[in-house]
């Protein structure tokens, strides 16, 4: 129906007859003359009525934003001195000789120019065909698309197969909370929407597939606090035959040809690699955002016997931890400053947050320290913190004093939040892959121990007899990409022997019955020939979303839900037939 | 961990030390020497073990069927005499220099060697993962993937935009049964699974975004008497300002790249094009097999008057049809050939199936003719007959005379049967485009009109008044694709004007209450600029089914679930604690 997109018209088109369709941006009038700004998703572009023609101007008269038109038109240069440079196409602009009204429109509820998003955002949902219609929300979209098609050729091209797998299946182990889906045939039974295909990828690697990769629909009924949705998107990838470092230097290889295709951006090669142990001692957390030129710095060995219980027993605590962290240039901080941060530290459970500002220690010594604290302080501590941060004049040191998950989580969280609000986070990105990560944590309220990863994440080799002796001790075959402070992918090598997944099962406290019941044909696959494998998967949503540079996931998806996990557009979920109900063998509980 | 798959190595590799990672199909110990037989997914290759190497000789002597082999060998050429023409590695062979049991396997209860398609389909089922190790099953799925990059590439090629829809979502309108997803958070509610994205691709046209694809889930929970799945995949596909005509070039480009690039056939140039009227008329089926050299002939003007009322009833009767299926050579049909041939119509409701075996007609006219309904027919039936089939003898002519529906569908598919086991089918592919279908049909029993397609589908523009005058007569803007009797794609070109959904709506029963609460959101969106837009689904499973030979859908899904929707490797469904349902707000009900 046209020949060319409204947004790729320039002067090379000048003098071309062009039929083009869209929807109208804007309409003016001005000197006896309409302008209307024809929008499609290649952009914008100016066609202009003469009232000489007399019967095409009347019926461009009769429209108002958003009708929808087929307008033809020739390709002129814009008078001189009217050129817009801000607009691809505003060297030129259409002179309309045929228009026709492809449809209409009643005025928006949302505003469609650069302060549409100031909408709510539940009228931005409930209206998302409109609020779509935004560049800005195109945009993100197109590079999602862009990213998917990336990722797809970079595997395609390396002996990656894409195999879909089941969306009507059993409950899967990751943890967290199904959607179910009650069966018609099979009444009083339930499949489980996947939390990730992760079972399935492991048995197409018992299938011999080798190389596997799947753009996965996951589905997780979470409370939605943070930015989280019932569906999102990951990247799911295995493989057989590859030691963890092969598939990490081909998966950084992946993402780095994809920041280069899409971003234009070199990352470094090869990424930096951490510890668990090292990203939680320098920076509190598994997903260190390096972007940060802050680090913790362990001052328990100085606090050990001082003679202030609020650091002197953390130093004590073998769970404990005392951590410094230097602000540099924090003298400038003024006491309501610190207050907020201390307000902001305690949503993390720490009971408050000590510090010091450094005025003159050069000059002054002690006398030069301005805090509540440097009185509880005897020289030899204070000589040590000093010497240790690094500290100089105008500088402000803050402190963590408490079991050591809530230093590192609190303290760990001040680092990023002071990198975001003093101006020191440097530009640009900074991936970095996480090692060698404990198999367990213990949780003490329940007296056992949890998988950090997933149950079926793979012990180092060397490891194995940990699994009886110390499995507080055991490490695994687990690896995380982060970037930019945001986990972005996740994977391990996993267990592929039935004896060692046993254990595992066992320590964990999932005895045989329950192994059975929802694990029995893993454990019976890996009986018949299981091939060493591992593999990860990447958060699809929260990558583009970072690429973008949408502060959301919610803006990069074409229809996301609100937080209650409902769709404000087609008004999902809903109420539903009794006679489906009983066919499903259901019965509504009413709540007491 | 290795150099090289196993299928890939030949003569050029001679000399090479090379490390392979696979499966043992085969192990025999022959003159003192053992030959292991090591599988990839790439291929065999045969390895060798001297005793001369005394350890690793020990070690090759454990091995059985299924266990997983790293193997270090050199490639030599095979013995003369020893060369296997068969196997792409078959002329040359490996000396084992080391080997290392990666795992073991105890006996696979399915054999995976040619056979192994012979074990029950529950079996192959609930081992899929061994069952997927048969090189017949991973061609299936490497061509499956091969398919969906194919039509990505060329769909992302042509500026469409791979967009994701949501999977939990509201009650879709293609009339099949929804599956349900209890929701959580609003207790009593329910999403439901996407039967397509209809809706959704509708409202991404109205967004602006010109182009859409995806490979797509999609969910019917039906009764799978068929060839059917409870979840499938469709690639999805909808455009703005475009013509039926322009989407159909398009299109059937789309498949004749891929048939070029994925089986190396050409097909024809544009695809030939029938009516649904056509269709029906010369083969009693919207979706009929050019393959087949048989048509249906009408021959109710010659029957109207006969003195039989098995063919003078449905002559007469306007919604009767009387015709006659002329099978060259024919007249070879033993009697109980035709009585299999009775039965077979019989499925599809024919009371019975008339026949004239043409002996000899030329020399002896009537007397030349075998059949019991000879005697009925006047010679100027007889002879319209014989004129108008151009029947010769040693052919025979089958007869349907009956309601239209029941003569389209019984004869229609003793059209196909006949093509199939006569041997009169053509070889290799026939697409043909099926259009101009009724917007409407009726339904008796109902005394209403229901959708040929879905309520979305555009009447012709120029038929828009029929809607009120005769909506029978009304033709759609719908196209299906055809190939070889399957239909593997259809779509149309959508209402875009909300005064005409709501002319549909209205004459398919839809009252404005309902018509609010199920599509709400789509009226609302055709206010606001919808322009026009159409679009197709392609079934990814059918057509990779069709491209590979294979005679079910389940051979080309990794993990299909069982006639009774159940999925027998995970056991899904299964039971779920009273916790949950609790959460859920749903009780299970007892059956009476």
């Amino acid at each position: 129906m046209r020949t060319h997109y409204c947004g790729e018209l320039n002067g090379s088109h000048d003098g071309q007859e062009v039929v083009l369709c869209g929807w109208v941006q804007r309409r003016r009038d001005h000197g006896g003359v309409i302008f209307i700004d024809l929008r499609d998703r290649e952009g914008l572009v100016q066609v202009v009525f003469d009232p000489d023609r007399a019967e095409v101007f009347a019926r461009a008269e009769q429209v108002r934003s958003e009708y929808v038109l087929k307008i033809t038109g020739r390709v002129r240069p814009r008078p001189a001195g009217t050129v817009n440079a801000d607009l691809p196409t505003g060297a030129i602009e259409i002179l309309g000789l045929d228009l026709e009204v492809l449809n209409a429109s009643e005025t928006p509820p949302i505003q469609l120019d650069t302060h549409a998003a100031d909408a709510s955002e539940e009228l931005r949902l409930r209206y998302r065909y409109l609020d779509l219609r935004r560049p800005e929300m195109q945009s993100r979209l197109r590079t999602r698309a862009q990213v998917t098609r990336m990722l797809r050729g970079f595997l395609d091209s390396h002996g990656f197969l894409d195999i879909e797998t089941p969306i009507l299946t059993k409950s899967t182990p990751e943890g967290a909370r199904d959607y179910l889906v009650p069966s018609r045939t099979h009444p009083g039974e339930f499949f489980a929407l996947p939390q990730s295909p992760q079972l399935f990828k492991q048995l197409l690697m018992m299938s011999g597939l080798d190389r596997y990769y799947q753009v996965a629909r996951c589905f997780r009924d979470e409370d939605l606090r943070a930015d989280r949705q019932p569906e999102f998107t990951q990247l799911d990838i295995e493989v057989s035959f590859m030691t963890e470092d092969e598939l990490m230097v081909l998966m950084e290889s992946m993402i780095r040809d994809l920041f280069r295709a899409v971003s234009g951006v070199d990352l470094p090669d090869p990424f930096p690699r951490l510890t668990y142990h090292e990203a939680m001692r320098r920076f509190g957390s598994d997903r260190p955002d390096l972007r940060v030129p802050l680090e913790l710095i362990d001052v328990a060995d100085l606090m050990a016997e001082v003679d202030f219980k609020v650091f002197a027993g953390p130093a004590q605590d073998p769970d404990g931890r005392v951590v410094a962290l230097r602000l540099p240039k924090g003298g400038e901080l003024s006491r309501k400053e610190i207050d907020a941060y201390t307000q902001f530290v305690g949503i993390y459970g720490a009971k408050g947050l000590a510090y010091i500002k450094v005025n003159e220690w050069a000059a002054k010594g002690r006398e030069g320290l301005q805090s509540p604290i440097v009185k509880n302080l005897p020289d030899a501590a204070l000589n040590g913190i000093m010497a240790r941060t690094g500290a100089e004049d105008g500088d402000l040191i803050f402190f963590g004093a408490d079991k050591a998950t809530v230093v590192n989580e609190s303290i760990g969280a001040l680092r990023v939040k002071l990198g975001q609000e003093r101006g020191l986070m440097a530009e640009g990105w900074r991936p970095v892959w996480v090692v060698d990560f404990p198999m367990f944590e213990h949780d003490p309220a329940n007296q056992r121990w949890v998988a950090l990863h997933h149950p079926f994440t793979a012990p180092k080799e060397d490891q194995l007899d940990r699994l009886e002796t110390d499995p507080g001790a055991c490490l695994s075959r687990a690896y995380d990409m982060v970037l930019n402070g945001t986990e972005i992918g996740g994977g391990s090598i996993r267990i592929h022997r039935d004896a060692v997944q046993r254990s595992v099962f066992k320590l964990l406290a999932i005895g045989d019955e329950q192994a059975e019941d929802r694990f029995g044909f893993l454990l019976r696959a890996l009986k018949f020939g299981c091939p060493p494998h591992g593999g990860i998967a990447f958060g699809l949503d929260r990558l583009v979303m970072l690429m973008t540079g949408a502060t959301s996931i919610r803006d990069v998806m074409a229809f996301p839900k609100t937080q209650s996990a409902a769709c404000p557009l087609t008004d999902a979920p809903s109420a539903v037939d009794e006679a489906q109900l009983k066919e499903l063998a259901l019965r509504i509980r009413l709540r007491p």
